[in-house]
């Protein structure tokens, strides 16, 4: 049984990832790639795509999960960077939905 | 003050896109891109990592949302794809935060 | 035998790339993509980049050089919407070979 | 004044990532890349075309060849590692001319 929310989990990591944005680089993976500056985490989003692409085509379950895991990590650390957070996406993804359900905009959109 | 929390939204989000995985294409742009198969998500992959690098670049905080939103669509399209869910994603981010914080794991692997 | 060496049709596409930069986009496919303008060039680069790596997971020959094709042409039209050329990208391979060898310089890099 | 045309350094460099396909990954990065698998080539394709977006972002001429070598230089190692080299690629460029010329062939797929 899982009480804790996917939510809880990721405001939980929000909060954490914005108290590394300017922490000393010495205590943590975030902080010294936060300390590197945006290039850097902008790469990894490169290189965590091209590595969720080759999973996915393993077809290796834990692999895929990992990967996918990564791909959010670093969309989350880019979004605290820019002072945003994955609460905005949130939001949008419901505000898609809002507007006469996301399935149907992107329908529409996509004629 | 948001009562729905994130997960509340992306929880929800995950059954709809189960439900189109095998819907008619006529539907949604997300039955359509399902029956397209595997590749077609993958290339969307590639395709929105690269405009969310492109949106970070230009600095618009209403781009990188949106991009950033479509980044983790297409995920979650994925992982639904292979059997999976955004709540697995968020189980390993807590496994990871389990261990011994996910930062300081992170930290150990990058040195 | 193949008379023509690479570099005569990479220099000749060259040429023709830069013919098409400013030109009526109802003439071609690449004068249509220039008037898109450079975010739309890099877009096109990131879906062949995922392609190509589709392409060689799937171990398909015929798959791969097509798609490596396809991220040659649009670095090709990257370079030329700079006011650059694959001639600029081939002197910098030479000068990386000039110094004391690609491979060597590239070597101490990684060390 | 350069005497020796783009292809001249291309083909022979094709003939050098050859000869490092099976060598002793001591020697040199791209043995080294070679002998961690084809799956450590893709990664950098991902990386490098992330960079190039990047770099194209920032306007560096410098930094956009740079780039784009890396784009091209890695491309070729994953033609080499699949038997293949930039002279398919060559081919392939030229068969899409020789057909009604690159433009007017991607012109009609595109409509």
């Amino acid at each position: 049984m899982n009480l804790e929310s996917s939510s809880d989990i990721l405001d939980r990591l929000s909060v954490t990832l914005a108290s590394r944005r300017n922490a000393d680089p010495a205590i943590s993976y975030t902080a010294r790639l936060f300390a590197k500056g945006p290039d850097a985490i902008l790469k990894k989003i490169g290189e965590e795509a091209a590595e969720l692409i080759m999973a996915s085509k393993d077809g290796q379950t834990d692999e895929i999960v990992f990967e996918a895991t990564d791909v959010l990590f670093h969309t989350m650390m880019l979004l605290v960077f820019h002072g945003l957070s994955i609460g905005d996406v949130c939001r949008e993804l419901k505000r898609r939905e809002g507007v006469s359900g996301i399935e149907e905009k992107k329908a529409r959109k996509a004629e």
